[in-house]
């Protein structure tokens, strides 16, 4: 365990029991080692996993919890052997914060598939001390888990690209989908969805939209700049653009079949799937043989790849639309997530609206 | 329709009910055409896929039906623009006997994902016959769906590598996992299994044989050349085992989890399913998403690639082990067959044992 001059008092908002209700809470992290950044925070996003963590949905938290996995800030403090930061520079925070650094998956800069990475809240560090997340003031990290953000780049529509953003980004070059003139299929048009499409218009691909609302396709094709829309329902629709499809990136988590999807692709078509639906879907076994086709799973990027999408996205514009909160609208904005109420990530301006005196 | 002059007579065993008894039979195929060969068979390999058809368990099948498609025989005759094949020449055919020939599968060599693509039996071509497959002694076929069996090649242990062969080369290539030093599973030992693993050993890869009955280690490492043996059952081997695999090959029809397989993947493990399980299974999909697994079908290769693992095994010596029998015995075939009676698969000595005087 830490001693007390090995600490750092830090105070964010916190839920404490499975209402998922968060209120002010104070709490230490590390004092800044020699190869640690320590981060003012200045926004965080909130991602549905926040959410279902503080309300204990998955039946492994422990409070209390302070939620929030992307963060973007400023860096304050640098330890003696950092090499990647500055004081002044920006930085941003994504899941993880801490892994083996030693095994193949580590080598290969995919920290993120380490078999002892450590997630930035609801967890413990080595030292014994509780990981915090980023509804909260400050954060003492490893340079290695935070990425740099480019100067100028607009912090608060920064801030989810560090989970979504990476979580769309990353299976879009590991699976080889982003390449100029290739037809990606995006299901679901929320945080992951919508830039998925940004991402993917980004890298020269036709992108189809598709959803279960017919009323999204306005801002699907209007304000995204997708190049067509599908209605899932709508069989017709379905069958005329069976077999067009190169990829599909499918971001819903609500129970769904696959086998529509499947048959949207070409032979040796991919579906990359980056929310969990649940109860799992049954494998369309027969579709997959015949067009040798594949179902994938990713999870958010490893930190190589998270930066190179951070680059990639200052250079191309990227940045997630969001709605800006203060911090004490975070249980109300947790309502309105829960009903799928934003377009499309909420985003908590902390360093202006976090209250440390209480 | 053809006329009597576009035809020539053959011979065969046919079902002609449900009950999937097979018993001679007279057809007509096509004469043979400028770009056609015909082959005389010698040695037609029996496929489950043969029996399931034989029974119209899948609900598709036209009596009276010719079964076989693993077949190799002799080039007799051939059309006056056909360059791949001379008289004499050893030639091989598998289930593909046509495709459309101009999209972009067709073009890609992959003739076997063509929309359009016919079967050797069960199906009828563009000019109205009905197509019969190699339990018959003759073959008209266009050269483009044969491939060039090399000389000293044993043909009767050739004949399974049409079918068989070709579904576990296929995907070991397109999805790269046929690197020297990679660990794959093969899940089952039949006629898709065995020669798995010889393949993958040719390859240089490590190969652990998978499989519920414990009594099949000795034939898998001893007899096969595998470097290890897991009973899918034993929990204990299993955790073991647990994210060792760069890739798995599940050759088994029969219902199963995919889960525990899965789980014996690295990250970016691949497991390809060779199989169609019925029903339907689980998609694991946690897992996937944690590990940045994919799951994929695969058919039989497509015609380059075909030729290529002919090629390939006859370098390495690689032939189906399998039980001769003459074409009257059949009937007792498929009784075995349904009961995995073989080891492991039955081939027809068609043209020492096909009784054209009926």
């Amino acid at each position: 365990m830490c001693s007390a001059e090995q600490t750092i008092n830090a105070y964010g908002w916190a839920a404490t029991d499975s209402s998922g209700i968060l209120s002010p809470f104070h709490f230490i992290r590390r004092a800044n080692g020699d190869n640690d950044i320590t981060i003012k925070i200045l926004y965080c996003g909130i991602c549905h996993t926040d959410f279902h963590l503080a309300k204990d949905e998955l039946g492994m938290t422990t409070y209390p919890l302070v939620p929030g996995h992307e963060i973007v800030g400023q860096v304050t403090k640098v330890g003696r052997n950092v090499s990647k930061f500055r004081v002044g520079d920006k930085a941003g925070v994504g899941p993880l914060v801490d892994s083996c650094g030693r095994c193949e998956n580590c080598d290969e800069g995919q920290e993120n598939y380490c078999s002892k990475l450590k997630w930035i809240f609801n967890g413990q560090f080595e030292d014994g001390l509780r990981s915090y997340g980023g509804y909260s003031d400050k954060l003492v990290i490893h340079e290695r888990y935070a990425v740099l953000i480019p100067d100028k780049f607009p912090l608060e529509g920064a801030a989810p690209l560090l989970c979504a953003g990476s979580t769309v980004y990353s299976p879009m070059i590991y699976f080889g989908l982003a390449e100029p003139g290739k037809h990606i299929g995006v299901v679901g048009l929320g945080g992951l969805g919508h830039l998925a499409v940004k991402f993917a218009k980004a890298f020269g691909m036709k992108v189809t939209v598709i959803s279960t609302s017919p009323n999204k396709r306005n801002e699907a094709v209007e304000q995204l700049g997708a190049d067509a829309f599908l209605v899932s329902q709508d069989q017709e629709q379905l069958q005329a653009a069976m077999g067009t499809m190169d990829s599909i990136m499918d971001t819903v988590s609500a129970s769904h079949s696959l086998l529509p999807l499947v048959d949207l692709l070409k032979t040796n078509g991919k579906l990359i799937l980056v929310g969990a639906p649940v109860p799992p879907p049954e494998l369309p076994v027969l579709p997959l043989l015949f067009g040798r086709k594949l179902i994938a799973g990713s999870a958010c990027g490893g930190m190589k790849e998270t930066q190179e999408m951070i680059d990639f996205a200052a250079k191309h514009n990227i940045a997630a639309d969001i709605e800006v909160v203060p911090m004490d609208y975070v249980n109300t904005a947790f309502e309105r997530l829960a009903k799928n109420d934003v377009k499309y990530r909420f985003v908590i301006d902390v360093a202006n609206t976090l209250n440390p005196s209480f």
